[in-house]
């Protein structure tokens, strides 16, 4: 099986690689804590030869893709934001070369308006989503959960709009650093399954019946003190109130089919949140991103055919 | 001059200490960094006869009354909560006595719908402030910015409930914690007095016309990477989506009298903010703790009687 392509999804904490064969089947990886945030000295070359350079060597010529914050301006190379509308082509026809060609970058994509906002990474896994479920590139939207979760609209194969939340961050800083973790420390005992997930939904019914978390926070420490919910609950219902406002601010439409795009086991959460909005049928993808990139490549004519093997 | 009363606003990071005389006039105070996290060993009787022994041995029965988190779980002596509605007449009633009878605490006030919330101490300020200004005592809100801003909503000299937000802390967790204050870490320069106070508009502007910060906090990072806002400006832009989206949520009713009540410029902020909002004519008032104090204590019958002096 001859190797194609050298797909790099190279984010701030971690740099992941994949050797892709025919039809982008993954031949072989690897994963180095090498995000653009641990290579502050800028060691960018290094870390790409340690991770693919016996790859290249062994199979000389071998194009090599990256999506991910690799491409910001604290990366290896900028490559500039697309604007939306755009498509697997657009991002094709705008990849930059980082010095010496070894590796091509795929542009992140902004929109201006309504509110500001930027994707870098994302846009990879959203056409990759879409490859594995075309039934939605006509017109649909895609929740990709995590840190920084997005909301992705898309029409006629082509992202029209998106929305960032920052549910895991906030979700992140709140327990670690406020006063809101202070009854669920590290090491303290977790509630049962049921009640954690009663206390989740509780703070998803919360946040829905709302209009913003502004007035809703601190409810997750008040309801400890009058002796609603329980210490080691509290986390759980916080988790129910981000995800909730998130999803009450989203507003899914039920006319528009939704895809939801990453980690198994986020996204059931997030499924259990959709059901309190009464969206039961979004369907999930765990993986996107390796797709998406032998996706843009193919467009790109990086590589020969994505359908055909080496004679 | 006789004193009358050792007033003690006793929080989570420092002790205030007043010695007061006939109509509450302030004769001394003291300060110290005892509050009750610094005292988790919980030498509080040693922190009370640091800051006051030395009044308490010069004027032998010379009551002593304090609020704040020293009548807290974690406190001296724990003061439950009063429900609303609550009165100056109701905290007086339900005082609680530390061991040994040194010192009374005035409980903090709870509600339980529509949003479970808990305030203590900040229930000092608001009949310390109702005292200041009485006109507001028959129907008004109090609006206490912070750390965790409570507006609070009086009826008849009463709280009838009141919400919190956790504006402060959120501002301060996400410069200090989260992707939003990599833009203008500490030490970075400061945008020009004019610039700041734009962007901090800018900020309530998108807040007042949202529908919550969910969607739009990322944009405090969006906006910079599009270049629509400098990086220095961005935690003012920030601070302004917070507040703005705390006054969003809040309502505030041009037909209810606003009164400010705290340090003078997080007040002035607030203004600037709420008159974005269209409220212009918000009073302030900028101590009512000490006050609030004195009248509980004269209510609760502790002194003599807050008009005469001593014969």
């Amino acid at each position: 099986v001859t190797p194609r392509l050298v797909a790099l999804d190279w984010g701030t904490s971690s740099l992941r690689a994949y050797l892709l064969g025919a039809d982008g089947a993954v031949l072989d990886s690897a994963r180095a804590d090498e995000g653009i945030m641990q290579l502050a000295g800028g060691d960018f070359a290094g870390a790409f030869e340690r991770i693919a350079g016996a790859w290249r060597r062994r199979w000389p010529g071998l194009p090599a893709l990256a999506a991910g914050m690799i491409g910001s301006a604290q990366g290896w190379v900028e490559a500039p934001y697309l604007p939306c509308p755009a498509g697997a082509e657009d991002l094709a026809t705008a990849l930059t070369a980082v010095p010496g060609d070894a590796l091509l970058v795929v542009p992140g994509v902004a929109q201006l308006a309504p509110v500001p906002n930027v994707m870098r990474g994302e846009e990879a896994q959203v056409f990759g989503a879409l490859a594995l479920r075309p039934e939605l590139a006509g017109r649909g939207r895609l929740l990709l959960p995590g840190t920084h979760a997005k909301w992705v609209t898309v029409a006629d194969g082509r992202i029209t709009g998106f929305e960032t939340y920052m549910t895991g961050e906030l979700f992140a800083v709140l327990r670690s650093h406020s006063i809101l973790g202070r009854f669920a420390p590290d090491g303290a005992p977790a509630p049962s399954a049921a009640a954690g997930d009663a206390a989740f939904l509780r703070g998803v019914a919360a946040a829905r019946a709302g209009d913003g978390i502004a007035g809703l926070l601190f409810s997750a420490r008040a309801l400890v003190l009058t002796g609603g919910l329980a210490p080691g609950e509290s986390l759980d219902y916080l988790s129910g109130l981000l995800i909730g406002d998130e999803i009450r601010a989203a507003r899914p439409d039920p006319a528009t089919p939704l895809l939801l795009v990453g980690d198994p086991a986020l996204c059931a959460r997030y499924a259990r949140a959709l059901a309190a909005f009464g969206v039961t049928d979004a369907a999930e993808v765990a993986e996107a991103t390796v797709t998406g990139l032998w996706r843009i490549a193919c467009v790109a004519g990086l590589v020969a055919n994505g359908k055909e093997d080496s004679p």
